[in-house]
């Protein structure tokens, strides 16, 4: 397909080499800000304009990969016509679109991106909603052509998932920050935790998390984890995680 | 080595079948629960015993693997004379031993286990201390049998190291329960947020966490978790998690 990319962020980018590497084409690249769209345009081989007017090339499709706060506003100062839009956003209803496009659908990848690293979209769960059957149809084919996972989500089912997203990725990325410090601020180094972060996912996604959890919180060893919170006496919100965690943990493995 | 193993839980299973494929030889178990101790005996094929007063057969180190509590119990209800014993725990400090051993150490494993799950040893970091060089010499050896990565670490080290551990094990796994629970209670499966599981351990650990988070939070994108907030009401715990861990991403990623 000829598609418009509008947007040059960690998604857009992930998205656009992607969709390249499996036969598509992306015709122009848009963004705000001149350096973004330039250094996208280059890895995708394509031209790039930060004049929203200047898109309305002829594309089988536009992806609006923005900010979620920034989509509306693209929706509303852009007259695309009966061309079909989408966004890739988890949290932004499907009816932003309404009342301005004919034809519209959201295609969001369930995944964490980063500018600098290319992650695999093979099996990277792809959650799709359309305004039509029609649009729906076209975005399981696109869908399909970059990932085995793609799955027709309700715009609720779809925030539910993003907001489980902020636990499993954001939150955990934050406690491993967490970890960094901790261990760096004695003197050792972050690579001592390694092991461990890999194991304790490997371990989920093979299982059920609830299954297999492990530590002081959930054997309730209460010598350990007031050690652990006198330890954390100068990191007031660490300790008040420690504490409010521990208690959810205790509570949800003995069913309470 | 010959080995006498304490303790029949998951770290005596997992460190029990590493110290046998690496050619150590485990000479007893020892497990106050008859079935726990039969069951591992049967794993290294060797005798077993829930008499303390029976492991005093001539071995060449004595490993208690047994819960943080059950330690000084073990080592105050029995004499190991001049024989090397260790423990194998992230929070008890070295002179659990004192007064009551005369040559001691600790040889701590920086994984989590599960009995069903076989884990392998070649990589994980093993802290070591010991009362004498002598000693730590021969922990060294022992450890190095089994993994590329040992690490002499004080008891306060070793401490440290737990707590981070608790941060990016256990509480991680917590938040892994809680994204699967709140997508298979809109009737999704957990499936859908593996492969996300796995990208953000990945980054991670090939960079620094605090480099690459990404999310609501760390934009302080409001909307979003004023809306996530509001899908939370019901799940007060997890919408303080939600709203504290937020403010301490904002606050850290902005060096505030």
């Amino acid at each position: 397909m000829n598609i418009v990319m509008i947007g040059a962020g960690n998604l857009a980018t992930g998205m656009g080499i992607a969709l390249i590497e499996n036969g598509h084409k992306i015709v122009l690249v848009y963004s705000r800000s001149e350096e973004s769209a330039s250094l996208l345009a280059s890895k995708l081989n394509c031209p790039f304009t930060i004049d929203l007017s200047k898109i309305k090339i002829d594309a089988d499709i536009y992806i609006i990969a923005v900010k979620d706060n920034v989509i509306s506003d693209i929706v509303m100062s852009y007259n695309f016509g009966d061309k079909l839009v989408v966004h890739t956003a988890g949290s932004v209803p499907i009816d932003v679109f309404s009342g301005y496009c004919k034809n519209f659908g959201v295609l969001y990848p369930l995944q964490t991106f980063s500018k600098n690293r290319i992650v695999g979209f093979g099996n990277i769960p792809i959650c799709i909603e359309a305004n039509s059957n029609e649009n729906l149809e076209i975005l399981r084919r696109l869908a399909t052509s970059l990932s085995s996972d793609v799955r027709p989500v309700s715009s609720m089912e779809r925030q539910q998932i993003h907001l489980a997203a902020v636990f499993v990725c954001n939150f955990v990325n934050h406690f491993y920050t967490i970890g960094e410090i901790l261990v760096v601020e004695k003197g050792m180094d972050f690579g001592i935790l390694k092991p461990l972060i890999l194991e304790t996912a490997m371990k989920a996604i093979e299982s059920s998390p609830a299954t297999v959890q492990t530590g002081p919180a959930v054997r309730n060893n209460k010598q350990i984890i007031d050690k652990h919170l006198q330890m954390l006496e100068k990191q007031h919100e660490w300790k008040e995680f420690y504490q409010l965690i521990s208690n959810d943990i205790y509570k949800i493995q003995n069913n309470q």
